[in-house]
């Protein structure tokens, strides 16, 4: 992979910006942030220490507070707007897209996000209040009010004409919106149509259906894999009557798909989604020792089974030697399951019709692959230990436990999902308590055994 | 999280399909798969077991072969594309999108796919030919061909009759593009200004430019990236001299942002990027084995340190019982270092400037952490098993192997990085064998000096 291009630019700029802080020349960073895109300035802060971002913070155009907010990850703007004075705020928000400003409220003690909202003008402060009502996640949350609606009734020039006395069209609008006299939504004219069509040709003629419709309470993931799937740029969203009450742009949804992305591979490792690459110290410690704390059960189940065979580690120290390995496979080999349930899980590929021959697939996996690393370090066990008996104990554990970790890692996600319980942040971890216990009791149980047998 | 209701509509008719291939009744399939849109029989495919798939292809209308091909993730496409005949092939290449069309064509082997390229019209056949000729990963790679082009010495007027003329747009086309007579890029015109603007304004005073321009050779994660920063619907691809080539669309953009997400993740848990969920048992057996082949290393890695201390095991089986806890602890910790890290430089948040203070609050997280594990986990053992010694032993472990793992948890995948290794690929292996080897050192290890001087 090469190096990217924006990559270097950026961080040629945050060297330059980080020297001029450190020399307190600030009037010069100030002028570079003058020159610089809000987008830009927001990825300058994403991937500033700690402390040069409170400076580029206080540095900036309060013009561009707005646009900035809008572009920065939750947990950053979380912490920059939890240290403004409600005034700056609602001067910010007027730079702001809708949903945004709900976001940023949402994150805000309920005095303080009150407080903003009363030194909002009163435009604004309704649709704000609207947005407030949905949930976060759902179609409500993500739209924005700016939508341009006409009537079946006139003919493209009329609409050419209203646009041109409009002068301006909100961001990303590749359609207007077709609605009744009661709001109720009745279709779309799509940008294109409206321009390559005749200027007498009647608007009802030019209207489309959409294939599905967006109410406010579609989840965002739905509303993300539509969008997706239907390659749309903009779409309408309605309440529970069929009126039209926003529009939902393509530049939010790629937010909602990156972070659904993201939260798989940062649940998996125990992290919040959200955790800003240079958060706090403490403010970190507090989140992963949470997770850490997760991971002292599983090892303290896994040391209460070797616990069990103390005495068969007493006697034989070339088993304790060994006994890591097994578990050591079967978590690996467990977790390449895990991984691929959880992306079928979230991409929608997996339910009950598929399950069984999923199953059945990753066993199979399980049991090929436990036979050739079997084999394998059996092998290897029985030259380095020069125990035939040692190496073979290897070996059927090995495959037992492979075997094990494929039917586990299909069933562990499906079975959290069920309880509603996040596959990704609990998958990871529940699949190597298992693997660990049965490798563990595989290999000590068959070593203790074959001891008691005499047979090593 | 609600089930999807996307989800829940695929899956009943998937198991609605299922139980009509598995009674036989084709005709009743093939009525349905009539009714589907191409991109929602491209996700039954993909939600369908390997079997059925076959079928299912063949009930398909080959009408829509080209707009599914489009839709299907990429290991699913190639084990499709591999068993059509080429003359097939050709033909579903008519309602594919230039870029996939070579995408599809790279998979194939040399022969044939000159095979399809020449059952294509030479219209056709030199645009796939131009495509090839760009990197996958690149902006050539990504983009179209289909791109209205302006230029700026006349009217909107004439525009929009130019456009009536045409009838129709390509898809997401929110501009036209302005070049001149050499075909260089001026600028471009934005739908919204065209339909906004008086009839009779010279496009010479609508022009706008890019912030950016991208090149045929800039790469994909990169486009991405500024797709995603400055919130674009399309863009522009100029080749070197500045001349317009193709014009890449945010649908494409989005598979792209969504393959690099996902690709952290399924790296680190050691799959291919587009891993089939249900791929035929055998490919997945060999790919899988090689990831676990590494970890064979990795785990005797960890073995052979424990060989050196096996006195030490024989001697007292309650250090064998224990000696996991440790490297388990470390792994997870380290791990969650590594998937913040992977992330940081995937955004490309993470440079030479800032990558010390990054590794001290590492450091500092994993010393805390450490520190509060030690005192938990040491107060446990001490219970357990009635040995300060032992407990103290464990919790000295404990805190040196957190700290290694914040430590090495930054270095690993930078160093990987720097070595143009990917860090998603082999941070969190290299990461567990650091944790395993220094955790079990630093445990056993001081457990033999202990008992060397009869301490325990």
């Amino acid at each position: 992979m090469a190096e990217p291009q924006e990559f270097e630019l950026t961080h040629q700029t945050l060297q330059e910006v980080t020297e001029a802080i450190d020399d307190g020349r600030f009037v010069h960073v100030r002028r570079q942030l003058q020159d610089m895109e809000p987008e830009d300035i927001a990825h300058l802060l994403e991937a500033s220490p700690h402390k040069s971002r409170d400076v580029l913070w206080q540095l900036t155009d309060p013009e561009d507070y707005g646009e900035i907010l809008d572009e920065l990850s939750e947990d950053i703007k979380d912490s920059i707007v939890s240290k403004m004075a409600p005034e700056k705020l609602a001067e910010a928000t007027e730079g702001m897209d809708t949903d945004d400003v709900a976001y940023v409220l949402r994150s805000l003690p309920d005095d303080v996000s009150r407080e903003v909202l009363d030194q909002m003008d009163s435009a604004d402060r309704e649709r704000v209040e609207t947005a407030l009502s949905y949930s976060e996640d759902s179609a409500g949350g993500l739209m924005n009010t700016d939508v341009i609606t006409i009537r079946s009734d006139v003919d493209v020039d009329v609409v050419l004409r209203y646009l041109r006395m409009k002068g301006e069209l909100p961001e990303a609008t590749d359609a207007l919106y077709v609605i009744d006299s009661d709001s109720k939504l009745i279709g779309h004219l799509s940008l294109t149509a409206l321009i390559t069509s005749q200027t007498d040709t009647p608007i009802a003629d030019l209207i489309e259906d959409a294939d599905e419709t967006i109410t406010v309470d579609t989840s965002a993931t739905d509303v993300a894999s539509l969008f997706e799937r239907r390659n749309w740029v903009s779409a309408p969203v309605v309440n529970q009557n069929g009126q039209l009450v926003g529009r939902i742009t393509i530049d939010d949804v790629v937010d909602v798909i990156r972070e659904d992305a993201e939260h798989s591979m940062m649940s998996m490792a125990g992290l919040d989604d959200d955790e800003d690459t240079f958060a706090p110290v403490v403010k970190s410690v507090r989140r992963r020792s949470i997770w850490l704390g997760a991971n002292v059960l599983a090892a303290l189940a896994a040391a209460s089974v070797s616990n069990m065979f103390e005495g068969t580690l007493a006697q034989m120290a070339s088993v304790a030697v060994l006994m890591t390995i097994v578990p050591s496979m079967g978590g690996v080999a467990g977790n390449q399951t895990v991984a691929l349930v959880i992306r079928g899980l979230a991409l929608g590929h997996i339910g009950n019709t598929n399950q069984r021959s999923l199953l059945l697939k990753e066993a199979a996996i399980g049991f090929l692959n436990g036979l050739l690393w079997a084999c394998i370090i059996g092998g290897i066990v029985v030259l380095w230990k020069g125990s035939v008996v040692l190496g073979m104990i290897m070996a059927v554990a090995m495959l037992a436990n492979l075997l094990a970790a494929g039917v586990a890692g299909v069933s562990i996600p499906i079975l959290l999902k069920k309880m509603n319980i996040d596959p990704a942040l609990a998958g990871g971890m529940a699949l190597t308590t298992v693997t660990d216990m049965v490798g563990l009791s595989a290999f000590l149980g068959l070593a203790t055994l074959m001891i008691k047998l005499n047979m090593i």
